[in-house]
Parts: C-alpha cells; sequence; structure tokens
C-alpha cells in the first residue's frame, strides 16, 4: 500500500539524517571508533580498567582534605574531589572555600601523589584553576551555560561533564561537543540522575544512559552515585549497578564526619563506611581496579 | 534556639510517624523481618538464587508460544511469560488472544514443565486465570485499578505487581498493601521503568528502587528490562545493572521472529540473541541461577 | 541536496501518515468537525456556555450533601458532583459509601433538579450506577482501565473522563476512543494536573491540553480545578485560566465543613468561599454561564 | 493520643520554619508586602496594566528588527525583545549576532522610543550590554548560573529572570534572591514553561506558578507564550489563560518571515498574526493595556 511505502522511506530517511548528524559531531563513536582514555596526572580513565573517584561534597578545611585524602591512598584510590566553588540553590548556603580550597586540593594532591578534581563556575576562574586542579568538573547546574563549556574547551586541561538536571542526553551530547568543538578531547561524561516525579531518592539514577553515552560517544562515562540517590544506604548498591553496566568509574562523598559537614551531610560516607564500601565493591568482583587485588 | 528545639521535635514527630505506618502495613519488613520467597509451581523467587523470566510479549500462536518454551527449557529456565489480554494504547490495536491465548500458555506449560505468567486486565477474568496461569500479572496500567487488586488479594495465587507508569514508590507499596491486606501473600513486584521527560529510552528504568524496595518491603523485587529499556540493544545492560543490584529476577522478552510480532517489534529478541543474553549474563557471574554451572 | 530531499519526503510522510490515523479516530475533530453537546439531564455541556461542576470530593452523608446542593442551586448551578467510590491511594483510607453514597446524590438530584456526577470503579458496578447517576466518572488511575472504559462505551450514559495521572494528551485521546468504539458519543474529557517534578501544586495543570483536546476532538472539555491545583487559595486563579482558555466547564470541591472532610480536607472551599469563587468568577467576565446575569 | 499531639507539634514547627525562611528572603512579599514596580524606560511593568512584549526569537538584521519594532509601535506596545548571544543546544546553531545584534535593538530602540530586552550570558558581557538594553534577560538554561545573577545583581539595570527547563519553584525563587541579595531590586520573573513527559507541546507552561510567584514575592510576574508552548496555535489561548490568572505581562515572539528565521521557526508570529493576536487579546477585554482603548 501507499502507506506502507511511505512508511518505509521515513524510516530510511530518519535514519539517514540521524546518521548524518552523528557522524558530523566531533564526540561522535561514529567519527571517532576508538574509546577516548582520559591521563589525569598518570591515572586512566575509560582504559577498562574501573576507578573509584572519593572526597568530600565541600572542601572544608586541610585537616578534613587531608583526612580524606590519606584513606583514599592508604586504599589505592587516587582521585581526589572536592568543591570549593560550590553553586548552591540559596545565596546564604555555604558557598565554598573558592581559592583556598583550591590549595588545600592541590596540597593534598602533592602530598599522596593524588589528582584533584574540582568544580569551577566562572569563565573567569578557570584560568587559576589550571595551576590547582587536575580535572575540571562542570557541574550539573552549569550544563548548559555554554560561555563556561568553551571556556574550558579552549584549555586541555581533563574536563568532567556532569549531566544537567533534567537535560535530555542528546542534549548531554551537544554540552560535550562543545567542549571538543574548541580543542579540547580530555573530556569525561558523568551521568549524575535526573529529576522526575519520585521523591523517594533525590534525583533518579538513569541507569540506561550510561550504556547508551558509551555507544553514542567515544568518551570515558562516570556515575556519580551520590548526587543520583541523596542518600546514603543506596551508594553501595548504586555503586553496583554502575559498575556492572560498564561505567569507567564511579564518583562518590566521603566526609571524616558527615553529621558536621557544611553541605550535603545526609549523602555522605565517613571513612569507615567508605572503607566497607570499597572492600564490598572488590570482593563482590564489581569493581576489577587496579589495587583490587592488593588492598581488599 | 526555639527554631532548634521546633526542628529536633520535628524530626522525631516525623520519624515517630513514619515508623507507625510502615509498621502498620503487611508489606513492610518491619511487620516483617523475613524475606517472603513466593513459590510458583516449585521455582522458587525471592530465595536467594537470581532467576530469568521470558517469553512473547503477545501470545500469537501455539507454535510460537512452544518454540519459545523449548529455548528457555534448554537454557535451564522455567518461568515461561505471554500476554494474552493485551492493554493498548488504541482500541484498535491487537488486543490478544484471550482465553485461546491462556490455552497454549498452559499447555506450553504442561508439555516443558514450566511456570507460566500472564496478565490479567479485569475482575471477571481472574476466576478463569487460575485454572490456567501459575502466576496472575498486574500490569503497569492497572497498579491503581484497586479492584482488580483487591480480586486478585482474595485468591491464594501468585502474583506479579508492576509499577504503574509514573506510581511513586510509595503508591506501589501501597497498591501491594491492597493485595496482602485481602489475604494474598504470595506478591512479587516488578521495577518497568518509570515516565520522564527523556525519550532515548521508551521509560527510565528506575535501577534505585529496587534497593529501596528490597528495604521497605519483604517481598521479592523483579525488574523487567523489556519494558523500562524498549530498546533491544539495551536489555543486556540493565539485566547486568539489575542483577548487580539484587534483583530477585529479570523478566526479558523473546520472540521467534521479532520482526512480525503482533506487538513491541523493537524490543523483543530472537531465540539466538537470547541466547547469547543468558550466556553473557552467567559468564559474567551477575546471573548466579540454578542453572548457571550446568548450561553456560 | 540528498538530505533536504529526504527531509521534505519524511516530512510529508509523517503529516500524511497522522492525518491518516486523526481521520480514523471517532473521537478526532477531523472526522467530525461540529462540536459534540453533551446533555446531562437538560443541561447541556459544550454548547458554548460555559458551565461550573461543583459539591463534595466524598459523600459522607445525606446531610452534608443536600447542604452543599441547595448552595448550588440557590447559585443556578445544576451539576452536582459526590463520590461515592473512592479510589484511594492505601487501602486503609476511607474507601467511599458505595452503593449508599449513590442513593444519597440521586436524592440530592431528585430534590434539587440537579444532574449527579459520580465516579464508578469497576465493570460490575455500571449497571447499578445507571439508575442512580445521570454521568459515570471515570477517575484518573482508571484511564487506563480499558475494560472500565468498554464497559461505559456500551452504554449511552453521559461519561466524564479525566486524563491519567501521567498519561499523554495522545493516550487521553485513545482512551476516549474506547468510549466511542463501543457506541457511546455522550463522552466529556477532563484535564486534572499531570504529574511533574513540581511539589508546590498538587499535580501540574496542563493549562495547555484544553485548547488541544478542543483543536483535535469535538468532545467537551472541562478542568478539575482542585485536583490539579490541590490548594484551596489557587482554585480561584485555575478557574480563570481555564475559563479564558476555553474550558466548556470547571469543575471544583465544595465541602460544608472542609476541616472534618474524610478526603482532600486542604484542597475543598466550605460554602462562604464557593460563594466568592462563584461571585467573583461572573463579576470578572469570565464565566459566562446562564446565571450570570441572574444571580451574581 | 500521642500521634496526634505529635502531628500538630509537627505542623505547627513545619508552618513555623517555613515562615521563619520566607520572612528572611528579600524577594518574600512577608519582607515586603507591596507589589515592586520595574520602570522599564518609562513603561511600568507591575502596575496593575498588563503589558505585551513582543519581538523575533534572535537578532537577524536591521531590517529585520526595525520591521517588528514599526509593527509593535503602530500596536502601541513599547517593549521589544530580541535575541543577541543565543545559547543553543548545538555549538553548530546559530548563537546570535553578539554585540552587532545588541547595536541593532538599540537603534530600533532609539528610533521607535521602545525599550529593549535581550538575553546575556556571559558576566564579562554585562558591563557592554548596560550601554545598549534597557532590561538584561537571564535565560532558562542560565537560571542556575549564579555567576551571572551575582552579577546582574550589581547592576541597578532592569533584569528578567526565567524559570530553569526543570526548576522547581523555590529553585526559581532562591534564585531570584541572588539578584536582590547583590542589591538589584529590579527584577521581573518569568515563567516559560517546565519539562514533563508530555511531548505535545514544547514544554508544558506551568500556569499555576504565575499566582503563586505573586503570592511568595513581590515581583512581577511574566508568562512566555512562545518558550512555554512551542507551537503558534497555542499563543493566543495560553496568552488568555496567562492575563487571565493574573500575569503582569505577556511575551511572544514576532518575526516578519517566520519560515526563514534562523531559530525556533515554528513558533514565531508573523506580523498579520501578530496583529490579529493583540486584536483579539484586547477585544475579549483579557488584555487591558494602555493602547486598548485606542488601537484595537
Amino acid at each position: 500500500t501507499l502507506q506502507h511505502l511511505f512508511k518505509q522511506v521515513f524510516k530510511a530517511s530518519l535514519e539517514l539524517m540521524g546518521e548524518d548528524e552523528q557522524k558530523t559531531l566531533l564526540v561522535s563513536r561514529k567519527k571517532h571508533p576508538e574509546n577516548t582514555v582520559v591521563n589525569v596526572k598518570d591515572t586512566l580513565i575509560g582504559d577498562g580498567v574501573q576507578k573509584l573517584i572519593a572526597g568530600p561534597c565541600s572542601v572544608e578545611s586541610e585537616e578534613q582534605v587531608l583526612t580524606v585524602a590519606k584513606a583514599l591512598k592508604e586504599r589505592g584510590i587516587s582521585l581526589l574531589r572536592g568543591g570549593a566553588f560550590k553553586p548552591r540553590t540559596s545565596p546564604y548556603d555555604f558557598q565554598g572555600l573558592g581559592l583556598e580550597g583550591l590549595k588545600i586540593l592541590k596540597k593534598a594532591g602533592d602530598q599522596y601523589d593524588m589528582a584533584v578534581i574540582s568544580e569551577i563556575v566562572s569563565p573567569n576562574d578557570i584560568e587559576t584553576a589550571l595551576d590547582y586542579v587536575d580535572v575540571i568538573q562542570i557541574g550539573a547546574r552549569n550544563m548548559h551555560n555554554f560561555e563556561l563549556l568553551k571556556e574550558v574547551g579552549m584549555t586541555d586541561k581533563p574536563v568532567l561533564l556532569k549531566r544537567g538536571l533534567s537535560a535530555t542526553i542528546s542534549e548531554f551530547i551537544h554540552a560535550a561537543e562543545y567542549v571538543l568543538s574548541r580543542g579540547n578531547t580530555n573530556l569525561m561524561l558523568c551521568e549524575r540522575g535526573i529529576r522526575t516525579y519520585e521523591t523517594a531518592t533525590r534525583n533518579t539514577l538513569d541507569i540506561s544512559a550510561i550504556p547508551i553515552l558509551k555507544q553514542e560517544t567515544h568518551l570515558p562515562v562516570l556515575a556519580d552515585v551520590t548526587h543520583s540517590t541523596g542518600r546514603r544506604d543506596l551508594l553501595l548498591p548504586a555503586a553496583k549497578a554502575a559498575l556492572a553496566i560498564g561505567a569507567d568509574a564511579v564518583m562518590a562523598e566521603v566526609h571524616p564526619d558527615p553529621a558536621v559537614a557544611l553541605s550535603d551531610s545526609a549523602q555522605q560516607m565517613d571513612i569507615a563506611e567508605f572503607n566497607e564500601f570499597v572492600t564490598t565493591l572488590r570482593e563482590s568482583n564489581l569493581l576489577k581496579d587496579v589495587a583490587a587485588k592488593a588492598s581488599i
């Protein structure tokens, strides 16, 4: 029938157009079939060995950061995260230590030979950040801040781009393209939960986004289990799912004393909990990282 | 300060009320700490050994169902699903074979000694269904059909209750309570994806719902990877995540020739794909089912 | 270019298919360009004169219902709603008076010469309902209960169909088609808010759905301002918006003493508030109903 | 009972905390009960006389902008919008004329004595913008770009802040607080639709947000009917609803030739359509603006 014919033409043209666009995007796996591996101070992300990234939500003091860094190092983890510039819903919430926070992170990174990751929220702070951090994080609230994406795209610093609060996967991919289109290919994507009607969790971890992003792009894909769930009791199960589905790294928040944390106290692990988290993941054989055998 | 005092009282009273209500629900783990294990024709669900459930979206013919049943049996899988009454968005779409479909399922179940699972959509069909199926499925569109829930609650047949299209976890738990409140404790819950703004997948698999439901209730929790993703290429990764996070069973659709299926052709595996799906899950050590060692 | 050519063919075939399907639906305005006017006990809905529908969430007693009916009658309102069968999230919440409630409604309808509207939740209650109510309401939780839709489709009783909790407009239209496909054309559609991430309101009133449903179908379209907002302080503004955008009727809940209501106490108006609601709508010239001049 | 007592304490403490916070916010009506009226080049917004704001999605040429400006002026409309810096999903889409676009807008504003509104996306462009525009717009994608909010907060230029793609009303209010907390009280809020699962419209116009924002804050509240619906055929009905519910102004997009527009061609009106839009709103008595009598 005529209708059937049209349907066939329709499908063919749709696929053609889709393929066409995917080919032109620099982030697309069609353009670049091999996995991109990002080298972060000699730790490789996207090389097939899954990594853990951990650290406090906010940098609060040198002592706090060094305590966490030491704990990570003892478990063979070399990627330390911590927030110095905090985008907060209210202007009256703790906004982070700023440059002071970056200095503390750098000190910890130097002392324990770890790579440090921290969010930058203004184009004007990027040049400064280059001296202090090993990975610039672009947070969920800034995924659509294209001016910021263009700026980090003009550096060669590794970038960790989080999915926006309610960004589609397609929008996320195009945000990534903003970075690559300016020349910086050291980009990692991070699923961190999306906003839905469900209130049992802070956000809804869109676990399927991980294999989709791996298929559609050649970039490493991470899972932030802390912000996606917002619940300490779900960090371990969510990490298991993310590792099983193929995330290149899992990110979680650790604080020496979560009860007094200046932000997100309900969702950070303390150091004992973190140690158990690492041990359980390694024993389950879900996390097959470098240190797995050495330090369960 | 007064405000601080109020906050403490507020938290205390909130927790008290929450605990109080959870205790009164029959589905609550607080009421009944041990796992409920549902016996489906001698296959146990919820006993710690993860299961696969598979079969065609719709029962279309005896040959179709027997072909699939045989393929499952050869892999040591004894839970066969198939739709006889199909709730479809349009009244002009294929509505299923009805009673004829149930008879075909029963024949397959008898021939291969498998348990059969099929959706019932009207209270008036439940009595008939008791003679033909081993598990009555209540579909997502009927999770809020409380009359149907009450009816199956008055039988002692195992029930598989799917989460509604946009039901909260709390609503899902209360829907389950409708069944238990009428006396039937042979209930299994099934996460099947929720409706969100994301269109890359048919629904968004709410993977975190699985551990939450395991914590909050004592019932077995399943994951339907077919309807949650709606994409054949995501069935395997989604199954890995669901098994890793602790689902008691994974449900997926298999059809001898998906291209000509009368419903959901884009998301069903053919038999070769299904065999690979099973092999990969068993080899990955994620699915540790009874047949794992025997029949990789 | 080839791509451009494909795009044109794609658009053409897409439109053709869309038009094709819309033509075949009985609810479609393409199939039936004139407005359907539903006659409810001599009150016309969809005739260009906007109506108010009001009454308590649940029928609780004869006195309660007669009090409200009298108040409506005094303002020239002849459409009384009230719930006798209540689909409630928890099996332990008040489930309605059932048949007793229908009898109370009928008595009020007879005494004040008003049409009564009440929800039916089971196919088995429809025959009984035919004797007691003038309009059968199918609630949001049952919009996807196709067995129920088929049953009311086989009567000639006016039906008020509410949009499902998270139904798309397309799904809503197809649910309506279930009713018309069985022969009953006395159907009214009711937008009642959709489930979104926003928690400031109980649901999000999808105001744009009203003109879309008016364009796509020939059926009367109503707005339920109570369930969409869930807030007494928003009933009046929401009603203004619904009337301005072209709703054929607005439905709101009124209770003689909302504080002691057995359901939804936070969102019902008391009788004084309702009188002010009616007066304000009539004075604003937004509600141009029959009684407008007579009884401001 | 004890439980009842706790519930009462709980409610009381909840209200107390809520009130407490609302009092401290500078945007809160509890802090500042009178309406804020923003003076935009002698046109007042928030003074009880509803306004229209119109103009092309993107500034494309001087001729284009002057054509639209002339058409608005003839209808007594003195608020012209146009995008010079365009945040686009893809880096390869038209990104706007930048400073050149601002110059064109200023020329149109000078020639026709109109106020011009344009979006700024980088903190670094704000100082330049002060010389060219009468209102700085912060777009939906930047509602969470707190660095940008702080920067415009340090000027005294009127600011039009759009609600984020999936921002809650509470987050929107706190984003507004970022601006006021830095000293700038010339702020207007704009509801522009939220992201939901519904695909019949580009976004879902959250009409209830308008009265909520009017209640919670003292700021003028606008409705963008173009981006909320994304459909030319819904601009008029959506504008009627927004005006009826109390929006201080309605914003819509007009282009001399939408079919060739460099962005958003499907949702802009041409000049004849716009004239009919204005006439219909004025004749309906829904838009009671200054020019209403003079120029229907």
